[in-house]
């Protein structure tokens, strides 16, 4: 009889879950190119330390493309090109795949023209913003993005879930530096609550709330209640209060609803992911070429210098060291690209099943628990 | 003799109090429009509630200019004018002042080409943000504004004063409907510490630290601090820790340190400020004209019922309603500008001592506290 993954830690091959996640969205009707896509983003995710926007999310992504509700063979359509301008529809395509060539362009027009501001609409759930950023970054771009989501963050005051987590990621390269911030608006993910309750963890009393404005404690109350319209709603950075800046994450996750919805042409997040619709999402991105606007290796010393600054600043706890936001994904995408990505139980049984029903291979190493140190 | 503003509420009138503020400006060798602009910021934030943007502020504006730090009869100067970007040097100038001028640039280039990316150096402290994404509002656009500033909030894990407060603001208008946010990416403010002591209120120990990394929980001593580079740092939005996204806003004061530091071609905030030098603030502003990105009666139809979704979500609270950012300080300034802006007795005192060294009438009346609702 088959050992429960529970006992294992399960390793696998940043290729091989790359190859088998494209296969098996190609599978369910996606084109080669999305499939690839997709499947490298989701796995970056899982590489980089960020579970929660990892292949833990494929049955969702193929249950979307083979009920019909995402277009796996979508082509994007440029609706506005216009200056420094572009709108982008997704028709409804999966969303790392659209945010991908929106991505493209935005980069093409910002290295041609210096500057480019791209909105997208129509488009779905499309993985770790920062590996758009990072993308835009890898082209010597300075960027900015953000996307809107399924609502699960209340306003403040509100015990309502309208807003999405509504992320917002910047990059920049420099010669011999990088930064990366990805961040969501809400005070807490999903994927952290899951994985407080896998390492039997508790939760704050000012990060969910039920329907009626209580605060939630029970961690399996909180994720069920998060899931799919279920009534919970998540604070704003900052939390319920203006105490600890609530009321600024809930306004930066508003500047978010409005870049990725009325101005890109598309709901805000209440009324996305509406049942038996196109999800609707949005996401916005910016581009700036640094050399337009100094001297780029001037620039670049600024922005190493600063960064070096950041590094060496004394801490308030030697354990931890302050950091530059990006660092620490950074270092592990590398360790795990070279050493494998380990994968929680449930994702592993999500995998195994997905690979039970389509016949693709599910390639993976056991450990036994404890036996591997991460950096 | 005279009675202490500590026993009245002290009253001006709003055009009074511009005219004020201009003329002690001018006296202090401030061009007539520079001060006339300056005035106009600083007295906007009493007369919305943000007394910490206020005329209390003026004291330290006019011992800019007449120790010469502060050049008030600087003009600024573009240094890079192509396409959708602008880069201006403020020379110096007073904040407020410059960027006006820059925002004006900004507002003209977006209206005659749908998008402008405008980055300013050499600044100086410019007030409330808000003024200036409001008033590129007014013209019709979508903006976004930021600017970094005396190194007052610590990094994450940092025990160093080492970022600006470095406020965000955005602001839309549409036809019949307004949204304007602003506020700083610094768990609370130093404004609001002062509140507090006048009030007699007690601070989180989750807000400021000293340099040895110990939380401050007594006012004084945190105002003190905070006070010209004596060893008091600010957390970020959602204060010290992860587990309320401290480590997000520690990210996001990041993205304006990027934007107005580096990228405008400026030191980033632990290098401006330095003694016997000019200040060298950054500011950063996006101009977007929406009718570029779709319909604008569309655009606005969304907004608006988005706007209204969200001020009539259901509150948590009964006695605190879910509001769109900035309608609090709109319904203030309506107020006040009718009624009288109101001055704290620090704040009258400072214009009261200007008043004598100058010969400038301050004008105002009081009120026997407790007499007066304000909405």
């Amino acid at each position: 009889m088959q050992k429960s993954f529970t006992e294992f830690e399960v390793l696998a091959d940043r290729h091989d879950l790359i190859a088998f996640a494209r296969d098996a969205l190609q599978d369910a009707g996606a084109a080669h190119q999305a499939a690839t896509v997709t499947a490298e983003v989701l796995v970056e995710a899982d590489t980089a330390g960020v579970e929660s926007h990892g292949v833990s999310r494929l049955k969702r992504y193929l249950s979307g493309l083979s009920t019909g509700r995402i277009d796996g063979r979508a082509r994007c359509r440029v609706v506005v090109d216009a200056g420094s301008l572009l709108v982008v529809d997704g028709n409804n395509g999966l969303g790392p795949a659209v945010f991908q060539q929106a991505t493209d362009l935005a980069i093409d027009k910002a290295i041609a023209s210096d500057l480019s501001i791209t909105f997208v609409r129509n488009s779905n759930h499309m993985g770790m913003t920062g590996w758009f950023t990072r993308r835009a970054a890898f082209q010597g771009l300075f960027s900015i993005a953000c996307t809107n989501g399924v609502p699960l963050v209340a306003p403040s005051n509100g015990k309502n879930a309208m807003f999405g987590t509504n992320p917002i990621s910047f990059s920049l390269s420099t010669r011999s530096d990088h930064v990366t911030f990805d961040g969501a608006t809400g005070v807490v993910s999903r994927g952290k609550l899951e994985q407080l309750a896998r390492s039997g963890g508790t939760m704050l009393d000012d990060w969910v709330i039920d329907t009626s404005g209580t605060p939630v404690t029970n961690l399996e109350e909180a994720i069920a209640g998060l899931e799919g319209g279920r009534g919970c709603a998540i604070h704003p950075i900052g939390g319920s209060t203006a105490e600890r800046g609530g009321h600024k994450g809930y306004g930066l996750s508003l500047l978010v609803e409005l870049l990725c919805g009325p101005l890109a042409g598309g709901p805000w997040s209440l009324h996305t992911h509406l049942p038996d619709r196109p999800a609707q999402v949005g996401q916005f991105m910016m581009c700036l070429k640094p050399d337009a606007v100094g001297d780029r290796a001037v620039i670049d010393t600024a922005v190493e210098s600063m960064l070096r600054e950041i590094r060496e600043a004394r801490s308030a706890t030697p354990s931890n060291p302050v950091r530059v936001p990006g660092d620490r994904r950074r270092q592990t995408s590398s360790f795990r690209s070279a050493n494998g990505v380990p994968l929680g139980a449930q994702t592993a049984q999500i995998l195994m099943d997905i690979s039970r029903e389509t016949g693709i291979p599910f390639k993976f190493s056991t450990l036994e628990k404890g036996n591997r140190n991460e950096i």
